[in-house]
């Protein structure tokens, strides 16, 4: 039996795929107004899922969450000079509020560095103040010429860090600490993803930083999307805001920070990398629903199974839902669940019933096996981690294929068109980068020699790792 | 030993005290747009715990989490009549996007009524995809004229649902369902709040509705403070988005729909209800530091007892901070608590500590006692519970002690100079209730003779309860 596809193939034509993916998995529908969007439930859960292991991850390196809000005077975003070039083209302005014209205009936020300063320069006073940890989730707005969503948005949900430290060491560390515990870690070990740590070259650095550090995931297409980016400021907006503090022995000194966003484009990342013909795969240790368990039929004895058996997978701690919609078609409920991606199907019909079993289909090995429903609580979670591995693997995988090690422009070129190429830094330089600019074929990041984050663009045996990206 | 005050005592000037409390308590500041505020970590800790707790009673009554635009076309809120007429005076518009001016301005959303319809109408077909239970956790912006921080704000975070069932009967048990067993629930037995279930009268319910259902809590002055509302948007919407759906026997009818909200506000109505002259209580069910540990000074013994204490206590489930910044005078940190409200104090110094003892002191219950270290782990968590009633009791008290039954506009309007005034709805009536608006008194709500919500403004033995408000 062959069945007709219900998505684009990848192959013929990957845009047309994801976009097809979004709708029919029901993640997202376009909003009215240009590059907003409608998350819906199904993507909304996702991206909860992705907030809670992101939120514990940040409160266990000392941060705080707070609120800023969302307004901004235009004129905060003047003070620091790189940065409000970087914005500036961006921005949604408010002119008008409570049916009266605003004496001075107000920007929506694009990213809150200016007003968590303007507040940091009252609250801290001293060294006892120091580090100052918060957090924030929070929309911001960047008005998009070509949004995709998820990936490109006007509106997006992020959550963005920003703190205060004595020293430009201190600032350093809690930098990649973030970079290392908080997003690889996440994305590496929860959202199953292959992420290259690394460093952004100058071209490429947040508008108002001294250092970005980065992680770059390969798409199915062989694109590269960056994915969480971490911020050394140095001392910039320290001293656009005046934001400084008496040491020990009573200098007063302005303070070093970082900022640091995530943001819901990582649930576009989520559909690219892991995603096939048939829809979504959603792993394991994200999955709002782990396991479906589905009555093929209406009839009571398989009601009464599928009831009791989504009770005992419960019990082991496995995220279940039961889908008993019965006068929903078979079929088309399996091809949904197919689309949204959940690992674990197990489906249960009166013929398999008498024999006390149920079939077991493993959306990510893509096995379909009939099992004994008595063994399905013992069977289930290691199963998941299996599969949990192998999408990471299969990520690895594809990366570690479609890289190219290459040692002139043109070769990176050819390289990107399907993949990504790694060329020794030295070899190409600022100048290189400009010239893979102009065909469209960026610098995703520097890496060390030993695969490690350099700690300057110029330290020797750095190599680039260029692609067309997202 | 007397204390200088800390905050202007509340009888004084009770919105000074508010407003001093909320600043040195370090729960938020007030933003730099007007109306805007900054919530601060240890105000968003607040915020952050009434939304766990308010998350999983809107997801144990079947909604899910979406989230929708934060712009929606000016045209969309001119589609419901009485919505925009309500609205259009708050509205916060985007007249340039990107570097131009848009063709069509957008409004920050002010609540999401429109914007939800117009894809309700895309997504309900069938009688199957009914109910629809939607609800998301946003911000919101209403241009304020007379601002006060987490009271009326500018900008204000909220959760908001959105419904549609197929029968009227559906969406009225629906919103009667959130009011009682996700608001009402959540205010008396998390938040330790009085409030008093109510219907508002025509005046003043939510602008595009056909019923609002609110609870209605007073403050220390006396004054009230409306605290989450559920509405019955009857077809309103629905007809004026065309959401529609198909009836089993192949019939096309609009949907029955529900919307219901709770704001930031919720953290001001905690400081006006809790609150005393030395700071906030905090209810222990909500607190997120419902114990703190404080080490009186910085020898070895106390610091190691500090921690050791607070482990053991933590073991128990309950959320321990434990305070070894000796480098700060005790006695300020002290104030500090005390200001912050956290329930339970154990304090922890040399000389105590040789008796294995610490001094325990409850802020509800205002007392203070040597008690053995040994013996904190079993006390503690009842205590807790014990100052969780308290609180409620208390501010049950207070509601009772300062209602008067009335038969007259002059006598409500005397009332509620100190309090709330009842009087009979019959007596009152809707031209009544326009007197008592020109003076500043408002229907908070009417309430059946039994205590209960009446269903309808002219139900015989309504009783309108009366008073001024925030």
């Amino acid at each position: 039996m062959t069945k007709a596809p219900v998505l684009t193939p990848r192959a013929d034509d990957f845009p047309r795929w994801y976009q097809e993916l979004i709708t029919k998995a029901e993640l997202a529908d376009n909003g009215p107004v240009r590059g907003t969007m409608v998350i819906r439930p199904y993507g909304y859960g996702l991206w909860e899922r992705m907030q809670q292991e992101m939120d514990t991850r940040i409160k266990a390196v000392g941060a705080s969450n707070a609120y800023f809000p969302l307004f901004i005077p235009q004129s905060y975003l003047t003070r620091e000079a790189e940065h409000v070039e970087g914005f500036a083209p961006e921005l949604a302005v408010v002119t008008h509020g409570g049916g009266k014209e605003l004496e001075e205009p107000v920007v929506v936020r694009p990213t809150s560095e200016t007003i968590v300063n303007e507040y940091f320069s009252k609250w801290v006073q001293s060294y006892r103040d120091l580090p100052l940890l918060i957090n924030q989730w929070a929309n911001v707005v960047r008005w998009e010429l070509r949004p995709r969503v998820f990936l490109r948005t006007t509106e997006f949900l992020w959550q963005e860090g920003h703190t205060a430290h004595a020293t430009y060491e201190e600032a350093r560390d809690y930098a990649a600490h973030i970079h290392r515990d908080v997003y690889a870690d996440f994305m590496e070990n929860v959202l199953a993803m292959d992420v290259v740590p690394g460093r952004k070259t100058a071209r490429e650095r947040f508008a108002g930083a001294v250092n970005t550090l980065t992680l770059e995931g390969m798409m199915g297409d062989g694109k590269a999307l960056q994915l969480g980016t971490s911020h050394e400021l140095g001392q910039n907006f320290a001293r656009a805001f005046g934001t400084r503090y008496s040491t020990k022995d009573g200098r007063q000194e302005y303070v070093w920070q970082t900022s640091w966003g995530s943001t819901t484009r990582m649930v576009g990342a989520l559909v690219m990398m892991h995603g096939d013909d048939d829809g979504l795969r959603v792993p394991p240790r994200l999955a709002p629903v782990q396991a479906v368990v589905v009555a093929v039929k209406g009839d009571e004895a398989v009601l009464a199974a599928v009831r009791e058996t989504g009770e005992r997978l419960r019990a082991t701690g496995v995220r279940v839902h039961v889908d008993d919609r019965t006068d929903v078609p078979f079929g088309r409920r399996a091809v949904d669940w197919e689309l949204k991606g959940v690992p674990v199907r197990v489906e249960v019909g009166p013929r398999d019933l008498e024999n006390g079993a149920a079939v077991l289909v493993r959306r990510i090995a893509g096995t379909k096996e009939q099992v004994a429903i008595e063994a399905l609580p013992a069977l289930l979670p290691t199963a998941l981690e299996d599969d949990q591995a192998l999408l990471l693997a299969q990520s690895r995988r594809r990366r570690e294929d479609r890289t190219a090690e290459v040692t002139t422009v043109e070769e990176a070129v050819e390289a990107a068109a399907t993949g990504w190429a790694r060329i020794p830094w030295e070899t190409l330089g600022p100048r290189g980068e400009e010239r893979l600019a102009e065909q469209g074929v960026t610098v995703r990041c520097l890496v060390a020699a030993d695969g490690s984050v350099p700690g300057s663009d110029d330290q020797p045996g750095n190599v680039a790792v260029v692609a067309r990206a997202y």
